[in-house]
């Protein structure tokens, strides 16, 4: 349930709750955080910024409990709580028969005997994000104390395409833009077009999903191992954790099935001292092991469950066939706020390997 | 390091060490062990079949060493030793200092500062998937006498595609017959043609990658759950384990970002008593919960790293770069090699969600 | 760091920061939660009760933020937060250059850097027990309809001794109503020649440690397992975090050696139709599974560290030896109320076991 | 089941069955490791050197499967592989309906539902602790390499008493002494007149119980936590894994239930420029963070179980009471046996540690 080696993160909450939050475990003591830094993340993720996503409004201010002290870590365990506000349940009331199409509603009866908190989502609502938002955001703040800088962008959305990274040449200074934005995306023509793509969908009751591109910089090389002590076996079950992901794949991905192997390895070079590869498809990734070239992965998330269209399901009451209609406020595509998620998952994740590999330690800053 | 929840499986061994081999733990006490059915399944990830994959000669019968007794399992952990033999080391001697592309030597010289057994590959072989697909047969056969079957196909190489599983209609018969397959296909048209366009990579020193496709029918519903204890949050980091892994989707996966949200849902209708979905985009899988439909997901295999073509390389000892052409025996596509591998992956997988979710236990056979 | 297999336990927070509290993982859905019950249990570890415990007045009364709706447990994470009031911090500004013996001060200076939160005792405070009381409570709830009892004592204090549990006859009932009691005794002469002793080191600014011994009945036989699988492997850690616990035995415990093995094994005999033992030194454990007879386990507490008479220590600062005498609000012993928290300790290990070995599933209540 | 943080040491194998081993994941590579040592620590816990011990010969040559290359580690999973041999399993023909008391053949019964491997004992035999000495004997040589002396003691047989350890002055010269001991005693007339002790144990068909005390030097301060993060909390999982072992105990441990604070309470000083205690009532912990004072121990071993004398018991198929007399090789004592199993916990852990907090890396030898 939990996850990590060295860092090790809890999430808890359900959606329409009193609180969600995060326990994050094992992080150094003395490291400097700057709360402001964390609420730019957490804004990132908010809904409510614009058309594109829910008007749900939330006030994500996250109360540290334990950890921090005079803004420094104490070493011990860090607890942030964000409190459930703006909540209308009453949104909620009849999926408990009528299971929506898309979401876990109806497995989730199954595993729980009918006593999981199904208001807003519960346990499954894309708001439990915001702990691991807020974790990454921390974990982003050690990590670029030491060089490592890590960026996303939208980089599909039901079809329309921005710019793909180079994974050899991204630089620390696009993420670093990439990772303030709130629709980031490498081309500005790329964020119109996408924008429309979701606001067409919205207008006709739809929803649309997309990919996220994701890159870190910095890197050193030697972090990792083989089987399932690798970065993606790390890094993969985070992704997975947030809703709506489907797919993850590292450097050249699925499209490596196309490529021969000629193609594909990455060959080395010294560039002055150091090693490089003159094309990075395995994504910064050899081995399960970091190579010390950017690592580059996507994930790509499905459109939207909740849609007002008129869908087919089941009442669990009447044990017959029926039509749902979803109410309630959603966003037409998730897309651009999972954008912090992942960046988020990957600061932690990154984080993580650097203490486990004794990449990060000693030094205090 | 270790996996899994109430099944923990321990991978130990290099290429040419001693032997390699597989410790699970968590076993139920007094599941018949059938060892015919596990030589099966280790004869077709084995290499040397035929001229699509490395001459090699592998003679990999599994030594028991624990954990089964009279044919069932004791309830102790289950270690399995698989010795190592046909080994032609002298071919990997000058890769300390000259780094085979798109292979774990660069990063694996840093990770273990130059003292880990390079010899084969050593831990980062292929070889690894052994002990995995071992614990997978065993794992297979618990779940097959409760009615859930696991099977995949190769379906992509190189471009050449398969007919893909419909995800509704997909059958125990079909998976049970491929699952037997050493070059499992839904088409046979396609494997001609596959196994062309591997003979071609070969012959011109070359190698390719592709896609596996892996289903399982039978699953109960309500297993899993969100966040990390989701089904893909604990299946994709065995997955990545397999050398050469660059993605992995289920369902509609990837595909699912150019969807509209009224397409991708699946809508649910009853069939008799049985709730069941029109469609699977979401590959059995639900907020991390199996729905009881078909289990759908698809890994992506690079091209063979090692290729007899000359690539660019450096000298580390030299601090020069250089040319390198890997000698020795290997693979021109690992691909079909690969699937049982996945399956088991898939198997030990849904075993420890069936365990933890109190699915299976009480009875025994 | 966190603790558990099925069941996973997170305590986060430090004495004086915002607050302290627990993540339980894993709890089974459909539970009913008694909110007075917990508060009972609280209730008999908080300070200020009586002249044997510091005055410091807390207000323990715990949030939850997850996890529980309509007094049952949802099957999500159960998160339960405890403000920490009453502080006064001040009491603690001189500890960072002058250690006081018998604390954590001087260790944990080195281990977190000097970044710890001291103030109260930070993290190693024993208001840390407070969240394990919360969930020992808990979990104690869900075991009590399962018709197994815990309960515990104060078998000595400073050489006052108790009458011990007789292992083999031991009642619910007197363990239901130790439970419930602040300073629970077997014997009612015990507590007051106990409490008139603790009462004497407080009138010599000195303190006193002291032994509690817990029991558990109606435990089903067969679980646990041999090695690190077994009870006393899964409990001792959860014994050893409650600050000052210096040794745990279980049954005849260090008195085994001093036994014959012709005295010390527990022989069997049939009571009707249930397999029992005529004594019980194994304190119902043999191989590290329960026999079905009462779980017997002692643990010793030390004196509390904190005294006002003057001690030798050093002044990090200054390199120098020095002298202190420790202020503040402190408790001339902590047995009394440690007993609840051993007795959580109890409860949590207990419920994982149960889980684990599907002792408990199904049914709801 | 496995066990630890940055180290996992996980033992598989019955006692009868065709091997019995471990795999020691996260050993940092590099490390050279001396065969001669590992089997002169293998000797000590091994059967049949005198009368004191079972007249069973076990031929331990450990095989090392994977991990070592060229005599040293390579930072991949050791495995290694004790084969059981000298096999006498017709004696325990009986025991599936006659359970032995002491042992854990009942309660076993129950939680394998009669499919565990009873022979010999199976996974709960004093055997298992071999893989435990292998293990232990690999850290030691990487500890003592960093200065660290591991070593104990017999310090009482069936109330014979041997000399304690001084835990301030204890010193590696002695502790070295000791660890290479088969019957390990600081003074030699306490060998004497403990040996004669068990010889008359075994003379009148009985056996003995008895306590050993470890102690390791060398420690640097600052390792470990507060909670479940503890030293005591991780060793003590370790030390209960060894079979017989019904209690733990650190520095003044159960005595320290009759001192008053002011006597408990370990006074600081310096010694030079470095801070000591002059008494060592916390063995060396304090808040679960080592101090740098030498790391101090108890376990008790209750007295073998298995005696010729005859005894009560059950007749599981026949439903009623009935007579037993256990026949085969057995210790009348065991805890000589076990000293080297308590070190082999203590090494194991305390490795895991060092690396855990970063107090060993980096340097290679």
């Amino acid at each position: 349930m939990s996850w990590g080696n060295t860092l090790k993160l809890t999430i808890f909450g359900e959606s329409h709750g009193a609180a969600i939050g995060a326990v994050l475990e094992g992080l150094p003591a003395g490291e400097t955080v700057n709360m402001d830094g964390i609420l730019e993340q957490m804004a990132r993720r908010a809904p409510g910024k614009d058309l594109s996503s829910t008007p749900r409004k939330e006030n994500d201010r996250p109360e540290i409990l334990s950890g921090i002290l005079n803004r420094k870590t104490t070493g011990a365990p860090l607890c942030a709580v964000i409190a459930n506000t703006d909540i209308h349940s009453s949104d909620y009331a009849e999926l408990r028969n009528i299971p929506r199409p898309g979401h876990a509603d109806y497995p989730a009866l199954l595993r729980y005997h009918g006593f999981n908190d199904m208001r807003g989502g519960g346990r499954f609502s894309g708001r439990m994000t915001a702990p691991l938002v807020f974790s990454g955001a921390v974990c982003r703040q050690i990590l670029k104390r030491r060089g490592i800088s890590i960026g996303a962008h939208v980089l599909t959305i039901h079809g329309v395409r921005d710019t793909p990274f180079n994974p050899v040449t991204v630089s620390a200074g696009l993420l670093d833009r990439l990772s303030t934005c709130c629709f980031p995306t490498v081309s500005p023509e790329a964020e119109t077009a996408m924008r429309a793509e979701i606001e067409s969908a919205r207008q006709s009751l739809n929803s649309v999903g997309g990919i996220v591109e994701c890159a870190a910089t910095g890197l050193p090389a030697g972090a990792g191992g083989p089987l399932t002590e690798g970065v993606e076996s790390l890094l993969s079950p985070l992704l997975f954790a947030i809703p709506a992901c489907k797919g993850v794949e590292f450097g050249a991905g699925f499209g490596a099935a196309d490529l021969f192997g000629s193609e594909d390895n990455d060959s080395y070079y010294f560039d002055g001292e150091t090693v490089k590869t003159r094309t990075n498809n395995a994504g910064g990734i050899l081995g399960g092991i970091t190579t010390g070239m950017p690592l580059i992965f996507r994930t790509v998330f499905k459109p939207t469950p909740s849609i007002a269209k008129e869908q087919d399901s089941v009442d669990l009451a009447e044990r017959k066939n029926t039509k749902l209609a979803v109410h309630g406020r959603h966003d037409p595509c998730i897309v651009p706020r999972a954008v912090a998620a992942v960046e988020s998952a990957a600061a932690v994740c990154l984080l993580d390997l650097m203490l486990t590999y004794h990449l990060i330690g000693g030094e205090r800053t």
